[in-house]
């Protein structure tokens, strides 16, 4: 992973001239590209850990799996938010882990909790690094020194129950690996947040994860059977059962626990029989009110296809624009859309998997019910050009960084009845922001997950960096969680709370569910070594 | 509701002649018929509540919602267990509350609980006072004095969104009730345990309870979306959200907390739309795990009806006894069974609710995979007779125990590997128990939840009293649990911890979860007066 952006370094530079001239011509970009600095320019904190404790961390885990050189440092000193790219690339992370453990087991993790317990050393849980609300950051908290724990030598599949369809693992494997191994055996975990390529299943439990297929396949707190926690104080090691009525969910709650009880270190999860067939069909809604009916109506008529997103007409039309002529603007033409009165509409994809007989059921039923609900139909296009794009948003962020632009997005989910009402604000309030900023942009939503209550409300927003990229970006992420919250969502939908997320869980679960969250961590962590900073305001 | 059994006090009472002598014939009965004492034959202890304290309880909800009288203390001192009824019948309950309470709203219920830490009280939760497993016992613990807190006078429905279709109750509201007002607007919340007629739905979300539809509509704890606990400490309010990756599920905790963190007093649940349809089909199985192995392609299938349920051999064989000529056995006969080799097989249940076009579709999709699988469709009357007598089994409870037969159910849910290893697990650790209580009886099970990955076994045992019943009843359920837990189920799949489970917990989720719930109990509830000696052990 590049240390200072998405993905595989190979991964070709560059964004296409139509792209890069409707950036000109909207938001604006800066005069000249502005690359990342060379690694070795990064400047990192002198670590404070004392040699002797690096000593007994060493003989707990074996030298080679203590690293505290400059490239390991930095590539665990935060993780993939706006702020922590915009950080790397300057060369200025707000801080770094004195040493990255990378522990190979059980009875290690296990010593190596306690050995830090002791020592005063604070642990931030690494999985693949993707959090985009700050939930891996560095912060010491109130211990001596700060270590990265990352789990990716704690990665393999331990037991495949085939007539169950459960698979247990270590919670270090990437949901990539864990997707291609199970995929040789025809099953799919059906899993794929934007991530999907670098994330490690430990990550998608502790962050309450949600991927693209979720409402079809449900979000990743659906799938967990059964998980081992390792907290400073003990184990908990819930087995894999399908349900159960013992009292409180302690399984629901160990899931969205973000590092700061302990490490999920083991997961059971729930499979599925892998699609023999894959439908992804684009169809226009008039209107983003419209659209969001019809997805109401699959839900609660549960005819929902396993993919369902809507465009409200911003991101329909800088998809289309951004499409090129080639793409789906090419396929569907203006011209077309516009003679049925779809123009200035929104886009939609519905995407069905299973059995072929099983999709073309589906298939069916769904497109009865959008078509009363005044959907067109437009085709496999815009199906196939999203699902050949879906985990390419993060490399575009890069690109657009090197030109100056600031992207980012932020997601929230609230009830049906709620759902237009929301939009509208958190839009207004980006705007208004961007505005005040001095820097007007465009504000795109979609929804992405539907459940028979309400549905998923996912922003991106776009703009030309100013002087002070961090302070810009703090006053746009404080306007929209503010309209967030007041307007009747949920502060996150499923990137989870990390440290930018924090100062809102009071407002998410009261006063007296953050001191019983505290009391919680107070028996698990009781020196407070878990994950410092996250979370909890 | 009867004091000493269940239901409707004008029910009328008597066993059919036929069930008389086939339970005479197999497990025996009693020389002449036991019926329970009368009322005021029923010993309680004396109240140990200070009249100052009573006086401070009058003051906050009115005198005439604090009812110490015979008859109010008698109602609330037991739930609806076998040894519940057993002692209320003998008229010697375990002990009773020294008085009742009736809150009328928030405020009230707040200032209960202030005054209640301060004096020294213990309190009750107490919604359909339904509780199987001794979760509404009348223990003080370590308080001065202990009262029920009955909620069905904050009962109401408080709003209706019918868009996100979510209905806002208060939590005293009744099942029975809420549906029927659900019905009037075409809307239904599917929630149909057992206890429906007078269970509360505050009671199902403190019980993580499971209805008798669950595999198509949820367990309860799906249905909610938003809840408010009014603990000692504070209340925790948490808003109708349909998801959110906000940190640990605190709505997960918060269901099924037993009454041991606090009260739940109000709900938003999920609703749906009311069928239009309902079809509830027989269809015979050569063997338990033939039938297993057909509900288990329908989970996995995603082709699973809204009610499936499969007796055992021995369950089948019982139900066909005692369905009388007129019924399910005339109808189907032995002949018709037997010609097909189907003779000794098992019964199976399935139940699909919806649209008219819905219902057949599923039905024709769930048929092919049952066939498949070597099910036998025999048509709608064995469906018929179920729902008929759905809500019956407590009824027929009463009756047995006038003839001196204990009955009793238990429950678990396991992976689908494990499900046949477990049912014969459990049925042999149940009918050696009772044999090695010189009482051989009858042990039959069946599957009534399905899940991907597992399904529920739900046992009923019958045999003679012994002299000692209880201690009968103690070596029968201690035997059954021990099998359960290591044979790899949870200790309840639906009918919740109270005190009968409580001392399986530490198997449930170890030694480290149960001082997690400590943890989070001591924040909730610092002086321990909320329903001391449930759920923790």
């Amino acid at each position: 992973m590049r240390w200072w952006g998405w993905g595989d370094p190979q991964h070709p530079p560059g964004l296409p001239p139509h792209a890069l001239k409707f950036l000109r011509d909207t938001v604006g970009v800066s005069a000249k590209p502005r690359p990342p600095v060379a690694l070795e320019h990064v400047r990192l904190p002198t670590p404070t850990i004392a040699v002797s404790a690096l000593e007994t961390l060493r003989e707990i885990v074996g030298s080679e799996n203590v690293r505290d050189d400059h490239a390991d440092r930095v590539a665990h000193a935060a993780g993939k938010g706006y702020p922590d790219l915009v950080r790397l690339r300057a060369g200025a992370p707000q801080g770094a882990p004195d040493a990255v453990l990378y522990p190979t087991s059980h009875e290690q993790l296990r010593a190596l909790l306690s050995a830090c317990a002791r020592l005063s050393l604070a642990i931030v849980p690494f999985g693949g690094g993707t959090s985009v609300v700050g939930g891996v950051e560095p912060l010491r908290g109130a211990q001596q020194a700060v270590l990265a724990l990352d789990t990716r030598r704690m990665a393999g599949v331990l037991e495949l129950d085939e007539r169950s369809l459960i698979v247990r693992i270590q919670a270090g494997a990437r949901a990539r690996e864990l997707e291609r191994w199970l995929g040789q055996r025809k099953l799919t975990l059906g899993h794929f947040p934007q991530s999907f390529e670098y994330v490690t299943l430990g990550g998608c439990a502790a962050t309450r994860s949600a991927g693209q297929a979720s409402t079809g396949y449900g979000r990743f707190e659906r799938m967990v059977q059964g998980l081992r926690l390792v907290a400073p104080a003990g184990d908990i090691e819930l087995p894999a059962l399908p349900a159960s009525a013992a009292g409180p969910g302690v399984r629901e709650l160990l899931v969205g626990s973000e590092g700061v009880l302990g490490v999920i270190d083991e997961l059971s999860l729930r499979v599925r029989r892998a699609p023999v067939e894959r439908v992804y069909e684009g169809v226009f809604f008039e209107s983003f009110s419209a659209g969001a009916h019809a997805l109401r109506e699959l839900a609660q008529l549960h005819a929902a296809p396993d993919v369902a997103r809507l465009s409200d007409e911003q991101e329909t039309r800088m998809s289309l624009a951004l499409a090129g002529s080639g793409g789906v603007k090419g396929r569907l033409g203006r011209v077309y859309l516009g003679a049925r009165g779809y123009a200035g509409g929104c886009l939609s994809i519905l995407g069905f998997e299973g059995a072929p007989e099983e999709v073309h059921a589906r298939r069916a039923r769904a497109r009865e019910i959008v078509r009363r609900a005044g959907g067109l139909p437009v085709g496999r296009s815009p199906g196939e050009a999203w699902v050949a794009s879906r985990f390419g948003a993060p490399y575009l962020r890069d690109e657009l960084l090197t030109h100056g632009v600031m992207v980012e997005t932020l997601e929230t989910a609230t009830r049906w009845s709620n759902l237009t009402s929301l939009h509208g604000r958190v839009s207004s309030a980006i705007e208004q922001a961007l505005r005040a900023c001095a820097t007007p942009g465009l504000v795109m939503c979609h929804v992405s997950h539907l459940y028979e209550t309400g549905g998923s409300l996912y922003f991106t927003f776009l703009a030309r960096q100013s002087e002070d990229e961090l302070a810009q970006w703090q006053a746009v992420k404080a306007a929209a969680s503010a309209a967030i919250v007041e307007g009747g969502g949920t502060i996150t939908h499923h990137h989870a709370v990390g440290r930018d997320h924090a100062p809102w869980m009071e407002r998410e679960v009261g006063e007296q569910g953050v001191r019983a969250l505290r009391a919680l961590k107070e028996e698990l962590d009781p020196t407070g070594i878990m994950n410092p900073g996250k979370l909890l305001p």
